[in-house]
């Protein structure tokens, strides 16, 4: 297995000062080794994956012909960003890509001044980089350029479109470049895919423009008028064809393309055309997700962030996962199906993550009831609306941080009208390497105060199962369900699908000194801690599972006021606002003064590490719980029990 | 001025049915009554005006051909609903327009069966009605036939685009109506009203397609066959003319027009033609904002919402303004540009409302210093944060309900990035009569728990000043301020500029036996009361203006824990969450027991009304907080001094 490859010119590169001293007959090379780099890296500590491979030439290209970190190169979702990060500065640490206090999993200014603004979530880039470049624009900086690069997949997201359609109306020299790859995660939807398409096989038209500017360029003629005679030149074939615009042009945006995104050297000559022409511009590529790495070139999706592998024989290590709890992924994909099998109105809703969330187990065994909406989190929430509102009864799966994008929609498209919507939100809580942009830590405070919501949040996967069943009943009106990303606590997942009374929590434990109520999975966490804390401190202490966030558990709530002088609160989202916060207005509003000690996710947003060490570094880790709870236990009042026990 | 115009047709018309009894020939008489009575109600009794003149002729056209309510319309927005408000049902009733218990501001669904969805905020109803189109298709309701209507000021919001993305890759016969009259509030802006545009000057081939394809209708060869057929006459166009789609078509949607919207029996021809077709659908129309109303047609901007009129002279009733408070809005606009004035980085963004926040201040005062970027909310936010990233420091000005829109975008493009940017939500707390989907009712709940930003609401406008003076400061991050609709308190309103520490409150009022703590305007309310309930009850209370909701002013709030036993919170916001929420954190983490009354909005969807009739219904005007304040005095240990009065 040891087959280290030697690596010539990448070896010499430390920053894109380095690969613009290369001629540009080397740059193929370049990219060969680049790519080899991150296939060696990857196999080993993982990561994105194929989109990095398909970006290789265009990274190289752009860090070659641009003045970076001068000129502003903006990543969208950043999934494609490794072979930039390796080529500015951070091939060294590239080992510690994606771990607690190492390489960042996405472009992040914080990290580097080549990462020029926050990567994570799609189709920001046009957006951002319209600022810079009106930035540049307004302070007179005329000389600094603005490249947005981002995928198709990206394309379907209306922030996207709005930067797109706000591009050309005011002074800037922005260029987007379309990475065309027919791929998000899963393959491209919708009606953009389409045109796209339709634009590459009647793309001779362009291919023409672009060839004949090409050659105004070589001979000179644009040198001193090179602007006002690309007008012209750009007007007369306008007018020579009066109707044939593509969107892109329409929007006074012109278009360039589509050409082979992996042809370093005719990428590089193209960009050096197009790099300094006035006026907004789009560069249409085609690539291949997982170029040069054969399974992943034929399986993009599996091979998105395929874990470790033999860099030679493309085998995936896959985890041994018998015995073991599942992901609450496919409790979610496969409690589905069994609903969708039973009550005909079910379907499922996904931007763009069928495969994260599992709904693609529904969608192949029951063709037609469930939906890829491509990545458009409001418009999966207000589809979903209009479905509820004519009888159907969706499931609309959206990671807790991606539901950010659709607050509105729930507000003013489902819960206005208290429509019988189901939102499943993935990814609650901290989740772990994709670090602050991912962690789904805001859900409960953002939704709390929405009315008509019912909010809950399942303890283990049988509760899940039990939650999901009781949102599709009659008459629930919108239903949130939050759970983590990763594994649940049991081994037989599978239980009876009972009906849970809407606003009733559980007591899980009996106690008389204290009381512990926990909302979610993060109270298999505080079940333990109760155990040592009971051990250590010879303290009784009671344990309950509030399960909904809204409507409050009023009785349950009462008697914790009624019979504790200290509470504490544990949830896996932010403090401020969160299910501590319901807690306290419960007491305040009924008159109860119980010391309340909230825990939670602090004021700030947490980095990337696994779960495990981003909970002990939030003092949220079964430990850190147990300490609070011996904390809590000696503030109590002292018994003769505990007494006898500390002498 | 008794003019009463008589009604010959439109007097006969109570529901739909009644208008389908008509000859076609009839039609444009209808729509003339319809378009007088639209002019006489708003010339006495003020809402949005002009949008409903241009779509009569629309409105009569659709409930004429389509079997409303069976078949499903979907407006968009709501300002143009007007006219379908009279013709189904709700013409006796239309006097309580916009009136607390009244006819509602938008189409609802809670007011009646022919309003299929929430309507308010703008580019939702293609997500929608694709929801119902899908619903019919998997509920085999065959027969029902699901129309979407949007003006080309909703196509720049990106739902719309992810909406029209998404039509095509599922089974549905949606028809899409865009309403193009280059208008949305203000004028519209952006690259797709350029390329909307640019096919309204290259239609010749679409108006070829649809005049062979209604032939093709008219001839009765379509009959059996009649998709297969069309389908196989598209695709031979198509390849005649390969380069030549549209966008629409190039998405799979069916492109028709662009036809006059006004000619209301060719509107009805086309509807039939096309009601039937297979597959999903857009007929663009051309309409005139205002039409039929010589001086809305001149001034639609002026005439969107003009208030009282003379409907014969279209004299506007303008308000007597002098010696009255100005409106927060003026006090933003003028400060505004008193501050880019001095501050070079300083640049105004507002989607689509420069008038209706007065950012058009600064447009015409110093053009090139804000853009107006569309319908766009998300968009706006990122595009600031680009700015910011780059050295300009952007006062991005939305309303407070829409901001829900640009949740996201405020969390991960701006506030990760602790960029600076100035984000002013006007139409903070209840609005009036724009009713639920327009109260700034979530702001301080959804925004206080996102890490960096600054949060802060001025109690009149010196504060608001004051406050926008110290957000452009260096180095402030991100800095919200939200303010009211409205007028404010001080007729002088002009005040020197000067800084405001970040996070300190100020006590405007001292007192030993209640505290109250406000945020916001709502604080001078509260003053007014305090004086009311001391004079009552003999107490002296207290008056905190926190002014930051974040940071918040630890020492003022130690302050209060340390004296007193009792503590009332008021904001103009929901109670969940928001500050008296904070207040309530602040205390219980220090170990201070007040009892807190907290006073805010209640856990549901507030009606429309006049701000003042909503603020009582809520409990939170003037008056209602005496009482509140009377009822916790009452609660208070009586003292000797009270004992003497109370004798």
């Amino acid at each position: 297995m040891k087959n280290e490859p030697t690596y010539n010119l990448l070896n010499s590169i430390n920053t894109p000062d380095d690969l613009r001293q290369l001629n540009v007959e080397q740059l193929p090379e370049v990219c060969d080794e680049l790519r080899q780099d991150i296939i060696k890296e990857l196999s080993c500590n993982p990561g994105h994956f194929a989109a990095s491979l398909g970006t290789v030439e265009l990274t190289v290209a752009l860090h070659y012909i641009y003045n970076t970190p001068y000129d502003r190169i903006v990543w969208d979702v950043g999934h494609q960003a490794y072979g930039h990060k390796i080529l500015t500065g951070r091939r060294e640490a590239f080992f510690t890509n994606r771990k607690l206090g190492g390489i960042r999993p996405f472009p992040s200014p914080e990290e580097s001044e080549y990462d020029t603004f926050t990567c994570g979530h799609a189709s920001n880039s046009i957006s951002a980089a319209l600022g810079m470049a009106v930035a540049a624009s307004k302070k007179g900086e005329k000389d600094r350029r603005v490249v947005a690069i981002l995928g198709d997949g990206s394309m379907s997201g209306g922030l996207a479109f709005e930067g797109l359609n706000n591009t050309s109306t005011t002074s800037n020299n922005l260029l987007i470049i379309l990475n065309d790859n027919d791929m998000a995660i899963d393959r491209s939807v919708g009606g953009m895919k389409q045109y796209l398409f339709n634009l590459t096989t009647s793309n001779r038209y362009n291919q023409l423009r672009f060839k004949a500017s090409r050659l105004l360029f070589k001979l000179g003629i644009l040198n001193d008028e090179r602007r006002k005679a690309l007008i012209r030149f750009g007007n007369s074939l306008k007018s020579m064809a009066a109707q044939q615009q593509n969107i892109f042009e329409g929007m006074n945006i012109r278009y360039f393309g589509p050409i082979d995104g992996h042809d370093v050297k005719n990428l590089t000559r193209v960009l050096r055309d197009i790099k300094d022409l006035q006026g907004p511009k789009i560069l249409h590529l085609h690539t291949v997700k997982g170029k040069g790495f054969a399974p992943a070139e034929k399986h993009a999706t599996e091979w998105h962030a395929p874990g470790k592998f033999d860099p030679v024989t493309g085998e995936r290590f896959i985890v041994n996962t018998v015995g073991i709890p599942p992901l609450y992924q496919d409790v979610f994909g496969n409690t589905l199906v069994e609903l969708a099998e039973a009550n005909s109105k079910i379907f499922g809703v996904t931007p763009a993550m069928p495969s994260g969330c599992s709904m693609n187990i529904l969608m192949s065994k029951m063709p037609g009831r469930a939906f890829d909406v491509g990545i458009a989190e409001g418009h999966a929430v207000t589809f979903s609306g209009g479905m509820a509102k004519d009888g159907l009864l969706p499931f609309c799966n959206i990671y807790s941080s991606f539901m950010q994008r659709a607050y509105d929609n729930i507000i003013h498209d489902v819960a206005i009208q208290n429509l019988s919507v189901v939102f499943c939100l993935d990814r609650a809580g901290l989740v772990g390497e994709d670090g602050p942009t991912h962690h789904g830590a805001f859900d409960m405070a953002y939704l709390r105060p929405i009315p008509n919501l019912t909010i809950a949040s399942p303890m283990d996967e049988h509760e899940l199962r039990r939650l999901m069943y009781t949102a599709q009943l009659p008459d629930k009106g919108p239903f949130v369900l939050r759970y983590p990303r990763g594994r649940g606590v049991l081994v037989d997942w599978i239980c009876p699908l009972e009906e849970i009374p809407v606003g009733k929590g559980r007591k899980l434990k009996d106690g008389n000194d204290l009381a512990v109520i926990s909302i979610g999975p993060i109270g298999n966490k505080v079940a333990s801690a109760i155990s040592h804390a009971e051990a250590e401190s010879g303290r009784d202490i009671a344990h309950y599972d509030l399960r909904f966030l809204k409507p409050l558990d009023e009785e349950l709530l009462h008697e914790v006021g009624r019979n504790f002088s200290r509470v504490i609160t544990v949830e896996d989202g932010v403090i401020q606002g969160g299910m501590g916060s319901a807690v306290l207005e419960f007491m305040s509003d009924h008159g109860y003064t119980p010391a309340i000690k909230r825990i939670g996710l602090p004021d700030r947003f947490v980095q990337h590490g696994t779960v495990t060490e981003l909970y002990q570094l939030c003092g949220m880790d079964e430990n850190s719980i147990t300490k609070e709870l011996l904390n809590q236990c000696a503030l109590l009042p002292v018994t003769s029990k505990i007494k006898e026990l500390t002498n």
